[in-house]
């Protein structure tokens, strides 16, 4: 076990020198990094194959042996992705608010790194990278866990990392490895080094976290994403749009998993969608409503709070759009979730009342990511309400500190009335 | 002890409606809490009056029995915030991201309310209507548990609130009191019911609260807040600054504790300190090289992490620039701290590391306020760096959600390529 207070000691120590350092030495890290993972690729995939042939004899399962792959294709998407992220515009120093207090006196609210952020993230080494450089790309250090599986090949990136970053001068600590679940344990436990956690993973897990951390934690849990079906739906458009929702991509968080169909419209629409699922291999599970008119299994009350991750959708017919924005409420996990209706009062009522992060209006849940929202990058998708919500890109990597430039001002001048609060919004960046 | 989940149930109802609401409404609501609050009075100040009484016999201090009495000066500033209050923008709707992701798909990011909100403050009853506004103004249901001394003031305000809310349409649970410390215990257990914790406090109530719940936490705890008088400070800046930030006000949050001096100007500076200081009745205590300068009593470790909130002062002599941040960064709480200097690279230095909500060039610590910044009013400071940092207004009260508004697009045609991601940034607001 390694020592965690030492190690978060280290970062916090990196962050210090991440947060002052400017954007020219942060986008030369990032194109070192592209440079050094080529140039170690040898090292890099000798050590993934060790992993793989680990996890193959360990009888891991197909898909999680594809992510867990990482050969020329993902480091030339991973090497891509550096070099995209060095072209993207400094998260660091833009100024967010700006007034005049009293005369002479002016407040800018400045966007700033975190300090230092902990990370734990499922088997797939690309994400090591992605994680680590959007967090120097912010200015944040931070402390990554990786999958178990892949620990070979995240150890040869993050030393590729470090070396890059220490290439141009910067702390090779912004990035710094666990390996074990009881570095986690002890990480969780450095509340005063450590500014944010953030935990990809199921819903127990990160719940595991929070009760296991007085640190803030930004969970990337469930998505348990619906698709509802007004009875002012062109039903041609929710065929299309609950197959792209279900069937485009099953294993990922933005999938649908319950489908909600308005009662005036299951009769039309159900044994449209039938055909339409079966083509894709879809199993289907529905209430009684449902079963009354296309044939499918029973669904139970399990079933519309279940993640499936797979070939598997329930379905359950509503009364009305109330009862649809109620059962949503109350068994989605606030990811992403779709209205398909040509009613715009019913799909401004849907945005507004349901309490996701994404709502949608006649389109596929299947959009919600950092990448296509136009971020460049995404840490994950937050599943939570306080600070960032939905696709995280080097926004949520921020925080903010108020600065404030005097020439000598006093309170009591303020409350004396010898000096008077203009309170003047200021159009300016802050000079220091 | 009351059903608190029933309670957090009945507060997630109303966030419901509240997020539905318009700002007409929700202005009127706090039209008619000053109002009912105006009509009410007598009843108020009789609760009141035995509040104060019953303190008064426990022999409660002296500042907290004057922060404890709520009569006609008080109302009047609380029914003035209210019509203030009322005058400010709509927190909730503005869209601050807007982008068209491919031909007909765009993106928005709307500020919304973050759904129901537990607040812990202390036993100012003013804080109270101050808070439940400041929650119904950005539409969000707040669970207010205030001190125990304030307890038939709190019912009798809270009950006028919750009337005022009814009277205009509103759910009068948008705002419920909780009463002992077995309901706080109870409040922290519904993480699925209640988004957001706020706890006024010390850090050890504020640590508390974080151990004993997985509901997000955004701690008010201490102000450890420094002055740094670096060597290139005007001497008389430096001592007026330090008599404003320590005693114009020592019992609260923003007021200096530590006073930081470059050891080139202590022999220049701390005589002048001295007289000042005495002036004003402060009690010093310093290190050993201040103790060669002047006449003080001697500081050890514990004082630089003391928050006194008195007249007492603790002064360190720095070796530089370098050793002021260090010590800042370690024993502060992140609040507000301020380096008096008139050299620019210096005061940049300082404000880019000094890793506080608040950092000051030549301004007292005094003016971190959320009224003093111009938000209008302020739930509190917030010494965490998640979500909202320093004077936390009407914005630290929302989060937001992205509305997508399409018409059948699917990510199968993005892979395909029949479609092209655009990622056209817009200059519109959301029409749904």
């Amino acid at each position: 076990m390694k020592d965690l207070h030492q190690m978060a000691a280290a970062s916090r120590k990196a962050a210090w020198a991440l947060a002052a350092s400017d954007i020219q030495q942060r986008n030369a890290a990032l194109l070192a990094m592209a440079r050094v993972l080529n140039a170690s690729k040898e090292t890099i995939f000798a050590a993934n194959v060790q992993d793989v042939e680990e996890a193959t004899a360990a009888n891991l399962a197909a898909p999680l042996l594809s992510r867990l792959k990482f050969r020329e294709e993902k480091l030339a998407a991973v090497t891509a992705g550096l070099e995209a992220l060095a072209k993207l515009d400094d998260p660091i120093g833009k100024t967010t608010y700006a007034c005049e207090l009293t005369e002479g006196l002016q407040l800018y609210r400045i966007a700033c790194p975190i300090g230092v952020i902990g990370v734990i993230f499922e088997s797939r080494p690309d994400a090591l990278v992605q994680i680590a450089s959007l967090a120097l790309k912010s200015g944040n250090a931070v402390l990554l866990k990786g999958g178990r599986e892949a620990l070979r090949t995240n150890a040869a990136l993050c030393e590729c990392l470090r070396q890059a970053a220490e290439e141009v001068g910067m702390p090779a600590d912004f990035a710094q490895l666990l390996t074990t679940r009881e570095d986690v344990a002890a990480m969780l436990k450095e509340d005063e080094l450590i500014d944010l956690i953030i935990p990809r993973g199921s819903n127990e897990f990160v719940r595991y976290i929070m009760d296991n951390s007085r640190i803030p934690v930004l969970g990337h849990a469930d998505g348990i994403c619906h698709v509802y079906v007004d009875k002012a739906a062109d039903p041609d458009m929710a065929v299309s749009i609950a197959v792209d929702s279900k069937a485009q991509n099953v294993a990922v968080c933005n999938a649908m998993e319950t489908l909600l169909v308005h009662e005036d419209i299951a009769g039309e629409f159900l044994p449209r969608l039938l055909p339409a699922m079966q083509q894709k291999n879809v199993r289907l599970l529905g209430d009684e409503a449902v079963q009354a008119i296309i044939p499918v299994e029973a669904a139970t009350e399990a079933d519309w709070a279940t993640e499936y991750l797979d070939y598997v959708l329930s379905i359950h017919v509503v009364k009305d759009l109330d009862a649809a924005i109620e059962h949503i409420n109350h068994y989605g996990s606030g990811h992403t979730d779709c209205i398909v209706t040509s009613d715009e009062a019913a799909a401004k009522a849907f945005m507004i009342r349901v309490d996701s992060a994404g709502v949608y209006h006649n389109v596929s849940t299947r959009f919600a990511d950092g990448f296509v929202y136009g971020f460049g990058a995404e840490v994950g998708i937050a599943t939570g309400k306080i600070h960032a919500r939905g696709p995280m890109g080097l926004e949520g990597l921020t925080t903010y500190k108020y600065k404030l430039l005097g020439s000598g001002q006093l309170m009591a001048e303020m409350k004396s009335g010898e000096r008077q609060y203009t309170h003047r919004l200021l159009d300016e960046e802050c000079p220091l």
